[in-house]
């Protein structure tokens, strides 16, 4: 059967690769379903229940498109954050929402700079633009802020991404550092702030809104999919400078976000005392997870996350193994892609009856490991 | 404050219109409640029953991302129209699934033919792309096929737009003159056969799902968004050649499709039961219209959609002022941009409450319009 002849040259040179295989998929291929699900930094601690009640009352209006401006939402957002909505955008996750970024910004040649094995979803949108990714080498399991402002500067690169907290390794910077990063960096280079994690993570390690927001070559995305609970919904936004934020306008999908999950979104922002009830139990999750792996000499990195990046005291083959045989076990966790961080696997944080399986593999795993 | 200088020309070069207003804001604007929502082809008869059980089931899981494979509800499409799952890509809404064809065949300056006057959201990613829109005038209120293949082949266009039956006119071809269509086309041109309204129109105007599926040059997109009720869950497909529908995989947002829109989707083909109760309605719903409209001496078009397009019998100002009374009024419709249709208004079929506000309100409009 021929193909069709006219995609764009930049289109037929893409690879069919993914950025994650997803769960389901592998327990398609395994042929049976994963125990315990920790590998994706969902929060198995579920949304709110008064999130749940929202979208049960609201289910049966799913027959209305949702806004397309999400204006009830990003006012709300607003309100939570000290902001006009007018610098808030709102998008199908922030994966979405980075897509259209490297949209906006990035040509066919055009310098991308990024850490050695930081978000690969970002790398495919740069990819599927026909960017040229830079990498820049972690530095002590945290991104390198000096080396990747030498790399921007090197290549002369308008756009450059950055995570703090940092995934996959769960380290991060303080805001100072953040700042002093973003103040440092070129006008024509603009910072993509991944902050999906920032609920997790300590005060101190975020930026005040105000200090960052009127630059025109910053913007911050955050998310409902994490500490909220939410990773079914699709719900991303970003904020920042009101004129660099209202190009995604002319790009988005305008309709492209889920009612349910704006209602949900909503409802979530109100629940703090439930965010604030996962993120304790997050932080006992991560205390129980290191214990577990220490216990095994292995030795879990500080995480201001919703997981533990836990260093397994070899090489990507050893973390692979382990890793290999928790998921032949039933238990659904990742790894980085790149070395040396992928000396490293990734288990999420969850309920107990989850970490506990997690617990229970892990066991024999490191026994068959050890030759016992 | 400076704007960031390294957008992309094409994206400094876009205008901040967006294809539609959505209702929300127009209430906003108006500052009181539309009373009657019959302006966007939603189906206000709602999703099933089954579908909204089947939603307050899942809620609860919605910390889970979607299977970005959309395995399940690809497998149970397939099975719905005979053909295997890796011809099918689900993706946020046709809205959604347009913008990735156009980015896979559009660089600034290509051609790409439309009617004048059809789906501006088409219009609006083509623009984002920089394509060049060709727009073919209708013909007695249709698209014209034999005008649209010529413009085709006189601008050497790889992409060419088709809403069968047709938005906003509700008109429709039979699926011989559509198969004729689509065989006539030159192998360097893509057809994005859009059949958003499939389920209420005539199984007449819809060419056998095999006639089409091979053709390299060939896409067809439906949706859960009209006859099954689910807009705001933004479900749509499209199918057709398997090498063709691969290109979509390697530029999709993967996990963008929210995870209780497959959950609702899933459910919504299994209730057949459902869908045709409501198509039941739209033709009801449908006749009831025409009959309201034709008491005020207005003439409804044939409709084998969920809505009516109604020539208002005269030009574009006389319809701009039914709509607007309508709207001011608390009825919300919409109607075509573009003379010789916008000689028309277009208004949603939905339930007989509100079919008996826009009866109410017409009478008053028509009263004042005819000054009484």
């Amino acid at each position: 059967m021929p193909v069709f002849p006219r995609f764009t040259a930049l289109a037929e040179s893409l690879p069919p690769t993914v950025p994650f295989v997803g769960p389901e998929a592998q327990e398609r291929t395994r042929g049976a379903r994963f125990i315990a699900r920790l590998g994706a930094n969902e929060s198995g601690f579920g949304p709110a229940p008064s999130v749940i009640e929202a979208m049960e009352q609201q289910a049966g209006l799913s027959w209305r498109y949702g806004d397309p401006e999400n204006h009830d939402l990003r006012e709300r957002l607003g309100a939570h954050l000290g902001l006009a909505p007018d610098r808030i955008v709102v998008g199908e996750g922030i994966d979405g929402l980075l897509g259209l970024i490297v949209r906006l910004i990035v040509e066919p040649g055009t310098p991308v700079v990024t850490s050695l094995g930081a978000y690969p979803t970002f790398n495919f949108h740069v990819a599927g633009f026909g960017g040229r990714l830079v990498g820049v080498p972690y530095r002590d399991d945290h991104e390198d802020l000096d080396g990747l402002l030498a790399a921007v500067k090197r290549e002369n690169a308008p756009l450059v991404y950055l995570s703090n907290p940092d995934n996959p390794m769960g380290t991060w910077h303080s805001a100072a550092a953040i700042s002093r990063f973003a103040a440092a960096l070129p006008e024509t280079t603009l910072l993509v702030l991944d902050e999906a994690y920032s609920e997790t993570a300590p005060v101190s390690a975020l930026p005040d809104i105000a200090a960052l927001a009127d630059m025109p070559n910053v913007l911050r995305f955050r998310t409902f999919s994490k500490a909220y609970g939410l990773a079914g919904q699709r719900i991303g936004y970003v904020f920042g400078n009101r004129e660099t934020v209202s190009r995604f306008d002319r790009v988005r999908n305008h309709f492209g976000v889920n009612r349910l999950g704006q209602v949900a979104a909503l409802a979530a922002i109100e629940d703090q005392a439930w965010l604030s009830h996962v993120i304790a139990l997050v932080v006992a999750s991560r205390d129980q997870i290191g214990d577990i792996v220490r216990g095994h000499g292995l030795k879990p990195l500080p995480s201001a996350t919703n997981f533990v990046a836990i260093d397994c005291g070899g090489d990507g083959a050893r973390a692979r193994t382990i890793m290999d045989g928790l998921v032949s076990r039933g238990v659904f966790i990742r790894m980085p892609g790149v070395a040396p961080l992928n000396r490293c696997i990734r288990v999420s944080t969850g309920p107990e009856v989850e970490i506990d399986i997690f617990e229970q593999a892990l066991v024999e795993v490191m026994a068959e490991l050890n030759g016992l």
